[in-house]
């Protein structure tokens, strides 16, 4: 099958690896408004030809978008608007936007809204990796408004690339990947930037930095232009959570004024719950 | 060398396997006080016998305090009043109330004040493994008010485990650690108690959660009885760190609420700093 991917970066690029290692894609149209990243993905193999949009859509079978998410906010409609019978699914960390968007498009049931839960740090085509999908879940939202076959072939694809598949509203999608992806974020960011502001011997930090303090801000190298438009769009969500998170850090806060050390025992008791729904 | 180890859990049981491999303990002593941890330790062979402390103290060459800190500062006392020749080193994670508490003993000469830099979220015996301190930093504090021979025995054995060696006054470490490690503990446990109090659907936290919220709340596993001692001590640091990330993560809410996107921008642009203090 040829596939266009819009966005040769972590997602993108990483998808054309397994696409091609599936021999899912007999041929990739790599769109890419980055010509740095053009020439990357063409040295990686990641896309056999570079084009523009209207020729990928063109010639392709399969189009998938992996941009950040307001681009491909932007770009849907116009692909839409060119699709015959070709399928279209997006790869976005938010959904309700984005089905939104395209709700009433003529074309709306060519598209299939998805999100496949992988993800680094890093971005852009050399960051994509082989084996990224394995054993991981997507989450596909509002079934319903893609037409049958474009659902079933997506289905096929996801399931190929040995995911298991979840079925969610896009709000409540949304919703959940604020507590479980998008805070742990702004978390880390926020760590970074304290112990940036604040530890100015950064050479000690870089000799003492040990593994629990390099996994709890991994996240801080993100980029911010995919980060933003998540931030901008699921807004509500984040903001509902991250008030609960400095509700929670200023437990622990009091506990340390005020001395109140059985307190913080048993707030630690509480995290220590976590266990219980995390798989490793 | 014959060698005690009081605490028998992730470090001490670690640092048993160690020593065994090198060859530098030839019998191990182990001590706990909870019989459960004994039997695990000994099925385990983290221990060649387990006896109380005063045996210990009186069989072996070499004694390692590797107890929660509160414990370690009780007993480092009384074993300080036994040694004669023996060397004593403790690895726990705050250095200035432990240095502080014993530096009038006649015997201060003996004690050497180390902090090996890992550790996992897990305890107890079972938690301990091979290769454990490998390409790690080991703090060693107050190095001055160790006897020569302690200190370089220390060394050799630290050099031996192939972790190399940072010196560091107490206060200084406390500090240090407070930013590297404690503030990321505290972190992880605010954002467990977070999503655990917002979030009800637990079945969508297990099926949605990937590798970034798995990192990020990892060390929201650990043990309440080897961290309240921590927080306790290193009260005033860990405060001042607190006070700051609640101060950054204010930033973001107000980010969104005032919906500053470039402010936004600003803040992440800054916490990718982070990427020249990281060796990963």
């Amino acid at each position: 099958m040829k596939v266009a991917i819009i966005g040769l970066g972590l997602i993108g690029g990483s998808m054309a690896i397994a696409l091609k290692e599936l021999g899912i894609a007999s041929y990739i149209f790599g769109v890419d408004h980055n010509p740095v990243h053009i020439n990357e993905a063409l040295e990686l193999g990641l896309a056999d030809e570079c084009v523009n949009v209207d020729e990928a859509v063109a010639k392709s079978e399969l189009i998938i978008i992996a941009t950040p998410i307001n681009a491909a906010e932007s770009i849907l409609p116009i692909i839409l608007n060119q699709v015959d019978k070709q399928i279209v699914f997006d790869v976005g960390s938010t959904k309700k936007v984005i089905c939104e968007s395209i709700l009433v498009h003529p074309k709306r049931g060519r598209f299939v809204a998805t999100h496949p839960m992988w993800g680094t740090e890093n971005s852009g085509p050399s960051a994509a990796v082989k084996g990224a999908f394995l054993n991981k879940a997507t989450v596909i939202c509002n079934k319903n408004e893609s037409d049958a076959d474009a659902l079933e072939m997506v289905e096929r694809i996801y399931s190929l690339l040995n995911m298991h598949l979840l079925y969610m509203d896009a709000a409540d999608h949304d919703m959940h990947v604020a507590y479980i992806s998008h805070i742990s974020h702004i978390t880390s960011f926020a760590l970074a930037n304290t112990v940036l502001e604040k530890e100015k011997e950064e050479d000690a930090i870089f000799e003492l930095a040990s593994g629990g303090f390099e996994s709890t801000v991994r996240l801080a190298k993100s980029n911010p232009s995919m980060w933003v438009p998540i931030f901008m769009q699921n807004r509500e969500n984040v903001l509902d959570v991250l008030n609960e998170h400095i509700t929670q850090l200023r437990k622990f806060k009091t506990c340390l004024e005020k001395e109140n050390y059985q307190y913080l025992q048993e707030l630690i008791e509480n995290a220590n719950g976590i266990r219980r729904i995390l798989k490793n």
